[in-house]
């Protein structure tokens, strides 16, 4: 299965590089533009074959390593 | 509209990131994951209300911005 892990930094913590992105897009004469956040995307090749169970070790691979869950939070998407 | 703007190394980009990311998973004891890619994510509050619109112009910001076609490919999810 494949797994696709999402990870932003919550609501309410600073986000300079999407303020960066914002405004450079702006400069790009692109409009309607409110916040920008930027995250990382993690997409994982799992041997596993039962999707629930593939979702619970993306899941804890998240929590482990991927994300840090103070300030980040995470998705999970299996396909 | 909330647009979500999804930016992967294309298949065949050597993603180091990735490399690193596969083995530290696999010193934490997490078994069967094959390749792993690391990419970011841009979230984007859209003040265009029509989907097709906000997905038209999400895809224009990837292409300008966001994502450099050459050695990356991008989704867009209009949410």
């Amino acid at each position: 299965m494949k797994a696709v892990v999402t990870v932003v930094l919550k609501d309410g913590v600073l986000d300079p590089q999407g303020k960066a992105v914002g405004h450079a897009l702006e400069g790009l004469g692109f409009f309607g533009i409110g916040e920008v956040r930027v995250g990382k995307v993690i997409e994982l090749d799992l041997a596993e074959t039962d999707p629930e169970r593939a979702r619970e070790s993306a899941e804890a691979m998240a929590r482990r390593l991927l994300a840090n869950t103070v300030i980040e939070r995470f998705e999970v998407l299996i396909r």
